[in-house]
């Protein structure tokens, strides 16, 4: 008998890390995207880039608990995995473990993110990336991607992750993906859908501040006097209450020098009860 | 032309972490033996078991900075890579890196290894844990290797590195090797090159309070019973101060309970200058 030809791209769903461990092809690049669902265009852009790069593409879905502070809207984080599934498109393993499954007991052996972890989004959220990063670990370790996809959108995860893998030698390549902006320049988050009509216009002062900082940057401005236009700007704006708003250096989080020809403008401020985040490159020309 | 037959085993030393990513198989099951060299017939022991389970046989030397606090011997600790080469044997492949290549900068990102690491071994030596987690899950997500063998010598480090795995997943099976002890019933280590003929014979004080132990568990005792055994067994030898001889869980290291049916007896001593510790498992009867 010969076997039809796949009309639709079939995707393996396990939900187990032995199930996980024998989905795994034995031979071919891997690349891995790892979500909380909640899927939107801007996890799509980073499975298509998986998709280019790599034979396998494995997704994960999972909103881990770790990551979340008592109070936090872990009970509340929208979950709707057939949707999610069908948002994913042309993927070959999802993995959407329970979580006693990904943790079976509180986990003794802790990643410890470092000081980096304290400041900007751990400043509110001080348990926030030992919770990612642990999860992180969990799942490359687990799958062993050749490349890991993560979106730019969250930078100073994406400056975490790429630190624990240097500093813990895992074998994969982090990619980063631009973050995808609605039309409006609005970026593209999970928790958008909190927003009212009205709030969603008023999240715009965290783009607008951001390319005020950029074009100030590249008509001459010192770091300092760049740092000083996104945060008036973000502080102007009515009905946003600005948790921080500055510039740094993307791989280390640390206060851009002031003779740094790149920095990242970095912003986050809560609209309404709902709190964004938002970051930009800039170039000191 | 046809290869002549290999009459003597080739060993493939790489010091560089891509030489050993290329070194490595890409088929067939790895072992693993994480060593800090100054080689004796324990250490033979875990790549004899290595050589027996696995088509590959993965030897890193490598005396971790991190493990050490100042003050410990991490400067005079024996280092012979020659001496170490002869000793191996039949293995696949060394890894011998050097301080700058583990570690090229300060890490960021480590391994908290949590409670257990602060008790027993690791109240004598606060960062030593930690240290000794970082570079096993440095060396584990260089080499992945399907098997890990350590010796139950080092019980605490044992069960940590197996919490580690674990806790993150990694995709590696901890394989324990038994003690290997003189005929005197001194457990081989590395430190024993520091003891003097009368220091080796007072050192024996340590095998001595475990099979004291070990047979009042036997003949009845309680764990509380047994733990008194042990200590004042270990309290009354002459030439030796005792840092801690207790009875523990063998995989959590916490306090054995009363109605446990098997526990480990851990011993830390100095015999002169030198720190010593042995263990050994005892059955409730």
């Amino acid at each position: 008998m010969v076997e039809g030809r796949r009309l639709k791209p079939v995707t393996n769903v396990v939900s187990t890390k032995k199930e996980l461990i024998e989905a795994l092809p034995l031979t071919g690049s891997v690349g891995l995207v790892m979500t909380m669902g909640a899927l939107h265009a801007g996890h799509r852009q980073l499975v298509d880039a998986a998709r280019k790069e790599n034979e396998t593409v494995v997704v994960s879905i999972y909103v881990n608990p770790l990551q979340f502070a008592p109070g936090e809207d872990f009970d509340t984080y929208p979950r709707n995995l057939a949707q999610d599934l069908e948002l994913l498109g042309d993927v070959d393993i999802v993995f959407a473990p329970t979580d006693e499954e990904m943790y079976p007991r509180e986990p003794l052996v802790r990643v410890n993110p470092g000081e980096v972890a304290t400041r900007f989004e751990g400043k509110t959220r001080p348990t926030h990336f030992a919770g990612v990063l642990q999860v992180v670990a969990k799942v490359l370790n687990l799958v062993r991607p050749d490349r890991a996809y993560f979106g730019q959108k969250d930078a100073q995860q994406l400056a975490l992750v790429r630190t624990m893998v240097a500093d813990l030698d895992m074998r994969t390549n982090i990619v980063a993906v631009p973050i995808v902006r609605e039309e409006s320049g609005l970026a593209l988050s999970s928790r958008n859908a909190y927003l009212s009509t009205e709030e969603r216009n008023l999240a715009l002062a965290l783009v607008g501040s951001l390319r005020a900082a950029r074009e100030a940057a590249a008509a001459g401005a010192s770091p300092e006097e760049t740092e000083k236009v996104l945060s008036e700007a973000l502080e102007a704006a009515e009905g946003v209450a600005v948790d921080y708003a500055t510039i740094v250096n993307p791989d280390t989080f640390q206060r851009v020098s002031s003779n740094a020809k790149q920095g990242l403008g970095i912003v986050a401020a809560r609209v309404g009860p709902t709190r964004l985040i938002d970051n930009m490159e800039v170039t000191f020309g």
